[in-house]
């Protein structure tokens, strides 16, 4: 019997003060039957991504009670950051992790969304797989405006909330749920400090730019590091993998005469994308994660250290 | 509370044949309570090597099981084939692979020799974890001089069986049994068809030429595929990981002239072992599979074609 397990991914727009990070990381370990997986906070993006499994029904919970605690403790009022954002939670994504499906996830976004017009006052937009409509499904069209730019937007045509009244949370904005595939969110800083060309590469290898499918990318410019970055969500590894962005990214970069410094992900990955990365990166011929990595049997190995 | 899981990983002097190579097959599937994860052989090595989990009592029935086919089936007296052997069933080994240590398969593997000497009068060589002596602790070691030197071999001082009489068994030589940590079979084929660069290079990156901890590495000709090879063993990926084996090859390669064709993994591997490995390849800063991969929590996500 497989246990249902769902994960939630909820990115919030503060990435810098470490009270409220902590607020909302004890929020999620006090709704039973969740597991915090991790929480990573970009003090340039000023934003952190929280990842929580749990049950349908836990998995809800703890997605509202985020939503609630994001509310109020960010002021979007007062936020800046390199990354686009609308809501003090700015997207609540849902992920079907083992023996479910996305329209598992779909019907727990509605459930979520509606909750969170309801009891917070916080207009609700569904997205991706959970979109009302094709022009929602692409979270950066929901998203394109940003929280200052809500307040117009919501009022015009085609633009009413999924759920709640058409007044943007004076603090805390509006908010994106839906249900999506895995997301690896792969971030590559380049050899420059030059952000035109992290944004050049970035509209190159993005999907509505004509590159890769089911790529994401943005350019930005992370003062911390004093590098540009192509920051990317791959949205179905299967169709576009780890490999094939950086390979992307490292050619069109090479173009422009920069070179990639290092990448990072952000949140988690399934082992499965990092293992098929492997194999290209490494020409591991006929390789496939279900007849060469023992996790494919739902067996995870323990680390080397607790073997000895 | 976790499920004790052992894997076993036996080696057999058999990779052409595919009626003995089913019979082998067979035999793991026979036992209750095993999953028979793979079977793969190679007819230039003419050797088969099948993974098979279970609990610790089911795992060393099942490795018995083996051994008895393969010395029902196997004649060494007529085995050609690269690689170097010694036994029907070659070699034997157990693996922890969760909530279970290395203790525990050296137990499993003095039940399963001794039973092997006992009731197939095959004599039984305790290696690695298991080795009586440190001599024995390295599987080439035992291995050296083949099934063909083993009649005199096993007469000469410090090479008496752990386990059983000095005496080879005529058609199924000598068997290795031991505990080991995890090994990832790895083989890189060079775009060069002179297995003497192949020996060359294997000769510098092993650890007994001064090259890799952990590594070991032969240089072999693939006639089935026109190309010099470099089959590897890496005996603890946390100390001589995927990505540094396959770079140390590359550079050794390199200086003389040859390049990469593709690379192999044979049989299964842990999922870390490959999310690193694509780690140092996409040059991500600061990876820990414990912090970046859902699989280090016990979760094991299913394919994206279970999710739609």
């Amino acid at each position: 019997m497989t246990r249902t397990i769902i994960e939630c991914v909820p990115n919030f727009s503060e990435g810098r003060d470490r009270k409220i990070i902590a607020a909302l990381a004890e929020t999620a370990l006090s709704v039973p039957n969740i597991t915090l997986l991790g929480c990573s906070s970009d003090a340039d993006h000023n934003r952190s991504v929280i990842t929580v499994t749990g049950n349908p029904e836990s998995i809800a919970e703890a997605a509202f009670q985020l939503c609630k605690t994001a509310a109020e403790r960010i002021d979007l009022r007062k936020h800046t950051g390199v990354h686009p954002r609308m809501g003090a939670a700015d997207v609540i994504p849902f992920t079907p992790i083992s023996g479910a499906t996305i329209a598992d996830c779909v019907e727990i976004s509605h459930i979520v969304g509606r909750r969170i017009a309801k009891e917070l006052n916080i207009p609700v937009y569904l997205y991706e797989e959970s979109a009302s409509s094709p022009n929602r499904k692409n979270l950066a069209a929901i998203r394109k405006g940003g929280f200052e730019g809500f307040f117009e937007k919501i009022k015009s045509a085609g633009w009413e909330p999924d759920f709640g009244e058409k007044t943007v949370h004076e603090s805390a904005g509006v908010t994106a749920v839906g249900a999506r595939l895995p997301l690896i969110a792969f971030n590559i800083n380049l050899n420059t400090q030059d952000a035109e060309i992290a944004k050049k590469i970035a509209a190159k290898v993005r999907e509505s730019g004509g590159g890769l499918k089911c790529l994401k990318a943005l350019g930005v410019s992370l003062n911390a590091k004093g590098a540009a970055q192509v920051s990317m969500n791959l949205t179905n590894y299967a169709v576009t993998s780890l490999f094939t962005a950086y390979n992307c990214v490292k050619e069109e970069a090479e173009k422009l005469g920069v070179s990639i410094a290092e990448s990072e992900i952000i949140g988690f990955a399934p082992a499965r994308a990092l293992a098929e990365a492997a194999a290209g990166c490494l020409l591991i011929k006929d390789f496939s994660y279900n007849s060469h990595v023992l996790e494919s049997r739902g067996i995870c190995v323990d680390s080397i250290s607790n073997m000895v």
